[in-house]
């Protein structure tokens, strides 16, 4: 089959459920934004940058399981850096393209606009290759080979892969393979996965403290309905790290907690540590989820999953596809709890009793230990709640999900200013879904001009700003009063208006729990989206963040370095 | 002498000259950010997020001859690595400092935040040091060497460096030099000093068409006033590549115009092209300033002075000091114009006779075609005149500019949006002059909230917003009518009572020429600042975007590739 090269990318997209492009527009890639307009059910969502486009695409690609990048040479590309290098850390699928220039001019070694002007068409390549699982120029002769590579690597791995499209090239046709892409895996070598499922099956019979430690590449390698299933039809318990909230359901008497080192409560910890047979997902355990590295799983009791391999006892299986082996095992495995599993329910709904019956203080000024409680009661199953970093993810942390909730969030890299066009990618993805978004107003300001991009494309998400009139999650790790953690105090209600003028997005603003009650009835019952904007004290922060914040100092900081009073 | 390793840093950024440091707070810089607060005569001012942050160092480096951009491993310092790119394409020095994980925990290659979570801790370095002179991890044993050394290849390549600094090590105290900073270059060797002085000197005496071709290296390098003064004792006419516009007086009767290959005026092109002694400054030559590569210097006749040798019709002279030779130049050759010389007058002022007398025609609406000529007569001696990339650049190109202007634009990089935080810089840098911006509103988006940061630290600027209603250089290359050249139609003229609610800037908006003299006449006499949006249609251009559009599309999209119709 004869198509153009930029036909063949596109359709290799579509191939693999991607509707929407998302990017900026440079003259490197206009050309291929003509093909996506002339492309049936595929279509360019413009961005009013390329670092917000590529946080968009991340939020995307959580939702749809792979998302579409679009950014010209140089400029483009290097400013979603940031974001690409995040969903290389958090493990999410992003293809990335950039329009570059074209082919004569690079093997020319042409001075270009969008160059250093020194002949270099490396070095793009170079730096983002640090982040990706595959980084490449397209020519014709190797399109229909990279193109696949690629889009092959990026879902195998759950990593971003950059490509580069010259600008010359993409009209130029080339044979392609008349079949759909095909995103499966390999299957397994049967004697390894025989070998690990009667191994496993074998350890759970003689458990008696069964327990699944979920974290976030469960979800990404598509293993949590597994998980879930095993889970109930066994009776066994589970937690999750930090980085692995809202996957198992958290309203399941199963449901442990959160397992956080010596962070945790005590029975979570009892169960994950002592347990003997631990299910973990490869997890990775940094500052923030670990209890300062004070994690202390049974290495000789678990069995972890990861998406290439199973570990057991340390011995590691590959050659399997482990959704093939989480299958059978959910098959195989007996009904019932384990023989004499000692762990469940006793601990279990530690958490959600957490959550008090709420009674409306009406005159109280809002307060970090109160909100997010009731945020927690305010969500409904199959929303999609992000929650960006700082008081927000960590307030948010303790407080159980309804069942069906997606959560979003960015725990491993943690870059303020992620989750607004991370909504954005999430609520193009997943449109049918309510969305809300809990973002600080530090964060807020890195990338604030996308919320005019989410009113252009007529979402209607809920938006509530946290204004504690700075960084809070930096004041208390240090600068407590310092100038340095504040921003300047925008008047932020009225940005819907100025960014779309006939909006229907409803702004609120709440300092009290009374004013507060109100701003969500009426966002309950309304069609519209809204922007909430919650006033709370700077120095106030959720009880996680307080402890949170003097452990960071104590380990960024060493012995001769400063600490708040 | 002993100083903790960040007073050693801070010390060293004010040997150089800088007061302020650029960025944004992150846990692994709050100490640094302490110890900014603690010095003398030395801030630290926040940005809204670190892209703008590093564009706001690149124009503070422009104004002030160095600047210290300041931002957090790995999300920050990626995020600002397009503005670092840009000023290495732009030869700017800026020394870009990131607050590292601490160095134990680099050792032992722990999994933190804001990495990969894999124990990799050279892919940061690796990746920004595509695009910077020196990219180096500071440690206690390599402090003092790797401080200066990074310092000294700043200045003498002017390109960005990098240093990461780890955040439990900058309260350490180390053995540092008494003596400040020395940014001296080595002096020349003296034969090939002496030596390509009297070859010039030679060439000179039997030149009988001179002519001096500045690109912007003779700014970053310090060699425009010996230029000017070269001119000006030997009657030399000179002309600039639209790289290098506004280096070289453009009101006096030596200055020929703009040289762009067979886009230049035929009299400039014929200056250029015949001279028989031509100064060049290491000229770089891309498709924007060339006339798509139909430049044609005459090898032959040409004199290239670069940051560390000397040129003669190809013979390279190293171990000069170029500062050094110009000096003796310019003191040992005679007064006077040239004994024979045939170019100058003559040609001059063409480009001054560009700019017609106004007369303001009350109800026309604004066009490219008029606005830039009136803007251009404005401007005052001293201004700071900062460009976008798109209509404002082309559409002030032709105009010259009042002696002493500094004018800064992106002619290299040309990454839109890069001029509101260089305007937010390069003011910071010097307060004292009155700046004035032109940009796009697609440019605009990109980074819209540092104006919040220009109001917040009272700065008074001119900001000209070119409202043409999306990207018309995209669409004068592709895609004229097409929706992803359109962008969201903002209330603009809000946003400065949103950033900051007291604000004393004033907005303005022009539709008609009446009304922008009316603007005009309000601005030239307030003391505040001035927001002005002025509306344009959006097929409109500058005469030379009408003829880089379709260039641009014939270079960029091949045979096969599609045009404008």
């Amino acid at each position: 089959m004869r198509v153009t090269i930029g036909d063949f990318l596109l359709t290799r997209l579509k191939d693999i459920g991607i509707t929407e492009v998302i990017g900026v527009p440079g003259d490197f890639n206009l050309n291929l934004i003509e093909q996506i307009d002339e492309t049936d059910d595929l279509r360019f969502v413009g961005t009013c940058n390329e670092l917000n486009a590529s946080y968009a695409a991340d939020g995307y690609a959580r939702s749809r399981g792979a998302s579409a990048l679009l950014t010209t040479y140089g400029v483009g590309e290097l400013s979603a850096l940031n974001g690409i290098a995040g969903s290389a850390a958090e493990h999410v699928p992003v293809i990335s393209i950039a329009g570059a220039p074209p082919l004569f001019a690079t093997e020319g070694r042409y001075d270009l606009h969008h160059t250093m002007a020194d002949g270099n068409f490396r070095n793009m390549l170079d730096s983002i290759g640090e982040f990706t699982a595959a980084a490449v120029r397209i020519t014709p002769m190797n399109a229909v080979e990279e193109i696949d590579r690629a889009l092959h690597t990026c879902l195998r791995e759950k990593r971003p892969v950059h490509v580069q499209l010259p600008s010359d090239i993409s009209h130029l046709t080339i044979d392609a393979p008349e079949t759909a892409f095909d995103p499966a895996l390999p299957a397994s070598d049967p004697e390894r996965l025989e070998s690990a499922l009667e191994r496993i099956l074998e350890l759970f019979r003689a458990a008696h403290r069964p327990v699944i430690l979920a974290d976030l590449d469960a979800d990404r390698h598509g293993f949590v309905p597994l998980l879930q299933e095993f889970a109930e039809k066994t009776g066994t318990p589970y937690a999750h790290l930090s980085s692995g909230k809202g996957l198992l359901d958290e309203q399941s008497p199963l449901f442990l907690g959160v397992y956080n080192g010596r962070g945790s409560a005590p029975e979570v910890r009892e169960a994950v540590e002592t347990s003997d047979f631990l299910v973990t997902t490869t997890p990775r355990f940094i500052e923030a989820n670990s209890g300062a590295f004070t994690h202390n799983l049974p290495a000789g009791a678990t069995i972890d999953v990861g998406d290439q391999h199973v570990s057991i006892h340390g011995e590691h299986y590959v050659g399997i596809t482990v959704l093939e082996l989480l299958q059978e095992l959910v098959e195989r495995v007996d009904t019932g709890p384990a023989a004499t599993a000692s762990t469940a329910p006793a601990t279990a709904s530690t958490a959600p009793a957490e959550t008090p019956d709420w009674e409306v203080l009406p005159d109280a000024p809002l307060s970090q230990e109160r909100i997010w409680p009731r945020f927690a009661r305010f969500f409904r199953t199959d929303d999609v709640v992000i929650t960006e970093a700082g008081t927000s993810t960590i307030g948010l942390g303790p407080h159980p999900l309804p069942s069906g909730v997606k959560y979003i969030n960015s725990s491993i890299w943690g870059s303020i200013g992620f989750t607004l066009p991370a909504l954005l990618g999430s609520q193009l993805a997943a449109p049918e879904r309510r969305h809300l978004l809990f973002i600080g107003d530090g964060s807020f300001q890195l990338t604030a001009q996308e919320l005019s991009t989410i009113l252009r494309e007529d979402l209607a998400p809920v938006i509530v700003l946290v204004n504690n009139r700075g960084y809070t999650i930096e004041r208390l790790i240090l600068g407590m009063n310092s100038a340095y953690n504040d921003i300047a105090a925008w008047n932020y209600g009225q940005l819907p208006a100025v960014f779309r003028p006939d909006t229907t997005m409803v702004s609120y603003s709440a300092s009290t729990e009374g004013e507060l009650e109100r701003a969500l009835d009426d966002i309950e019952k309304s069609p519209h989206g809204a922007f909430l904007e919650i006033h709370l004290d700077p120095e106030d922060a959720p009880a996680g963040l307080k402890s949170f914040g003097p452990m960071t100092a104590e380990f960024d900081y060493g012995p001769r370095g400063p600490r708040n009073p």
